[in-house]
């Protein structure tokens, strides 16, 4: 008796899970049937800043498996396919060929909803104007290498102050673009408090960035080839030859909300620890993974969502192994991620201050300043930590890091250690590889740590 | 009434604890004394290498703290002045100047050991002759940097490849030096496994440095002029003109032995965990800290020697803390280490294949190979990684890594998880940063647990 596995989407959340799958089972056992709309498998769209930027050369160097090499693994790939409608009583999906515009039912035994997220595109007036680029898919990305190869101007607008919107200035910068990123945050890289965001401000105006904060774009102006020829805030215009938003994503649910599956307060989908869909509608054979699912926060205790390729390809693996007979769980995230805009590197986990208050905590911030090598090595580079810790407890509760070269992999330590619910107090002890080509004989991460125990020692005595 | 703490050893640990108790006590309440026999405070030993080879340009640069500076902050630090005895029953030092010789006894109601390490230098022929260096003070550096200017020969030969030895082949490399290094165990870097020492070795082959393992030196061959010219095994002999000892260090602890104070299996101090010398001997007023003491290991369950700068300032920080009425205490360490020779860096926590052994535990052990980066990302540098888990529980037990850029520092996420005593499958959950300029969507450490589970599955199996 074979079984039917049906996935949704054919990325790194869904191949994974049928490669993983596939691993446990043969064909026999499973038959895996899954879904594509678009024209690829499998790619990196972390990677389309760089191919942007030139560090990557070609297109295909981001593609982790290409559909035929799924198809070898005996899974039956349909790509340029999109699935309609998921009719979770009947458990069976309704799609269409996008080619032929044939639709078709076909039923599962169990199915995986990896439907991705897409990027915010607020509906403003020449949004869609030539000129205007996302940054999402590879076809995306080849649209923008194309613009940038067609047009003779060199002013160009980014849209957001994210990882993606930095990582875009990045990009266009070292191509040869005046760059202005227009951002509607106090400071870029939101996902940092604006202290520590106010340094990546200060960086990237130094690397000749016009940073613009605190401004909403209220429209992109066109010019009489209706081309996009400006960005428009409510109390400025700036001149754009080529203009590329990077305002974030959101869950692309509207399937699953259509068939009636829970979505969370951010609208992703609610899974178990399991990745399995919660709730009566799912009726347990339904799995979720990747950026259309909310995660648990490990440290704020609730749901958020997280767009991100290495969690995709967990939320996979454990997909893979729990359908294909395993055991595997996705505990759940601590907020960690690491970003680069030329040389300076932004990191974080944990809680912001915002956050820590609205998970309704109590806490001690401090910050120091060291560097990433002993002071007297050569290429030493400074670098700033930010950390929380719960009052009285001394509980980490979060660490952000903005620095040059070395810092960022740097919070990878606070990472493990928030997820081992470690004291400030405790990490002091830690044990982490010291010499001098590598660390100051206290690694910056211990010498926060020790600050933040001097807080706690004294909010304490208060 | 004013206590006096005496403090024997002016290096890291022990003015880390003369500063951190000074911070917590003025100098009313607290007198602080500190003996130290040579010409300087609070260097980097670690450092030396890296002065040698031209990184550093100056010595004063490896100087965290001058004598002055120390003074300055009412300490009462007395250079160029020996202890020659300790006296715990009168609690008393003996400590002679050695400009004038003049020795004087000094009361203490507080005593800190903290009299470092000296390397070890085997009783052979010719050992003492011109030309043969060791690398631990300044003035080693000074003496071996001054017969480097006067010596017209370019072939050295190191001693030894343990930390100090790869890093001074590395300097010797650097400064124009044809390398040899003789090395009396299977592979250089003996605190790896032999299949990870064995990269270690090819790679230093491929920079051009001669290996010669499995050597026991018998001799320094002198020259007509009484000065090295050769280095000689049982089977053979290394011409050189210049040789350098880095056969690591025993703990100084010659003054304590005949104090009559507890050593351990390693000849170092034996403390509890408020670094405090353990026994009715110490009677609760004797501290010890850095290289002259033995430190729990964590995983292996029994104490260890363990000579590192960190440590050493860990110590001092934690004395200093509880000789000034504070609290504090050193849990213990992991075996956490990181070097590099050139591009090579080379990393280690936790237990080897043959201390795992030691202490009673069965393990399964498995090796990846990976890369710094997304593998498409320019600079993308292959690391390998071995980990250690306990069989059955699963249970992290050591990771090696030796790798390019970006290889070494990834230790610290394995030595977090060792102190957390988290297992492997835990491990393949962490939420590490990922973006291509930083790690693999799979960063290797989690690929190497991915593949530990696999084993310690397997092995259960069994």
């Amino acid at each position: 008796m074979s079984e039917r596995l049906v996935i949704i989407g054919g990325d790194a959340a869904g191949m994974s899970a049928a490669s993983q799958a596939r691993r446990l089972k043969g064909p026999r056992e499973l038959e895996i049937v899954a879904f594509e709309r678009g024209n690829f498998t499998s790619f990196s769209a972390c990677g389309i800043p760089y191919w942007v930027a030139g560090d990557v050369d070609e297109r295909d160097a981001l593609i982790a498996r290409t559909p035929q090499e799924h198809q070898q693994r005996h899974i039956d790939l349909r790509m340029r396919t999109e699935v309609l409608e998921i009719d979770p009583r009947e458990r069976r999906v309704r799609a269409r060929d996008l080619a032929s515009g044939a639709e078709e039912w076909t039923s599962y035994d169990k199915l995986v909803i990896a439907t991705g997220a897409r990027p915010l595109r607020p509906d403003l007036p020449g949004i869609d104007a030539p000129g205007v680029h996302g940054v999402q898919t590879l076809d995306d990305g080849q649209a923008l290498l194309d613009t940038l190869g067609d047009t003779e101007g060199r002013r160009a607008v980014v849209v957001g102050a994210g990882y993606i919107g930095v990582e875009m200035a990045e990009a266009l910068l070292r191509r040869g673009y005046e760059v202005t990123v227009v951002n509607r945050s106090a400071e870029p890289m939101a996902t940092l408090d604006p202290d520590m965001g106010r340094l990546v401000h200060e960086a990237m105006t130094g690397m000749g960035i016009t940073m613009v904060n605190d401004a909403e774009v209220t429209a992109v102006r066109t010019g009489d080839d209706g081309r996009a020829r400006a960005v428009a805030t409510e109390d400025d215009e700036f001149p754009a030859d080529v203009v590329v938003l990077g305002m974030g994503v959101r869950p692309e649910t509207e399937l699953a909300r259509a068939a009636g599956l829970p979505l969370g307060d951010h609208g992703g989908l609610l899974t178990d620890l399991s990745m399995r869909v919660r709730g009566p509608v799912a009726d347990g054979a339904i799995w979720a993974g990747g950026d259309c699912v909310e995660v648990l926060d490990l440290v704020w205790g609730r749901e958020r969502h997280i767009a991100l390729g290495t969690h995709a390809n967990k939320h996979g693996q454990v997909i893979g192994a729990n359908v294909g007979g395993g055991y595997a769980t996705f505990p759940g995230v601590v907020g960690t991620a690491v970003s680069k805009v030329c040389d300076l590197e932004i990191a974080r986990t944990g809680l912001r201050e915002k956050d820590a208050r609205s998970a309704g905590l109590q806490y001690e911030a401090v910050t120091i300043e060291s560097t990433s090598r002993a002071g007297y090595f050569p290429g030493a580079a400074s670098m700033a930590v930010k950390m929380l810790a719960e009052r009285r407890t001394g509980r980490l509760l979060g660490t952000q890091i903005v620095g040059r070269e070395g810092a960022g992999k740097r919070v990878d330590v606070a990472a493990v250690a928030l997820t081992a619910r470690m004291t400030v107090e405790q990490m002091t002890a830690l044990d982490l590889g010291y010499a001098p080509p590598f660390s100051p004989v206290w690694d910056p991460v211990l010498v926060a740590a020790r600050k933040a125990v001097a807080a706690v020692r004294a909010g304490s005595a208060a």
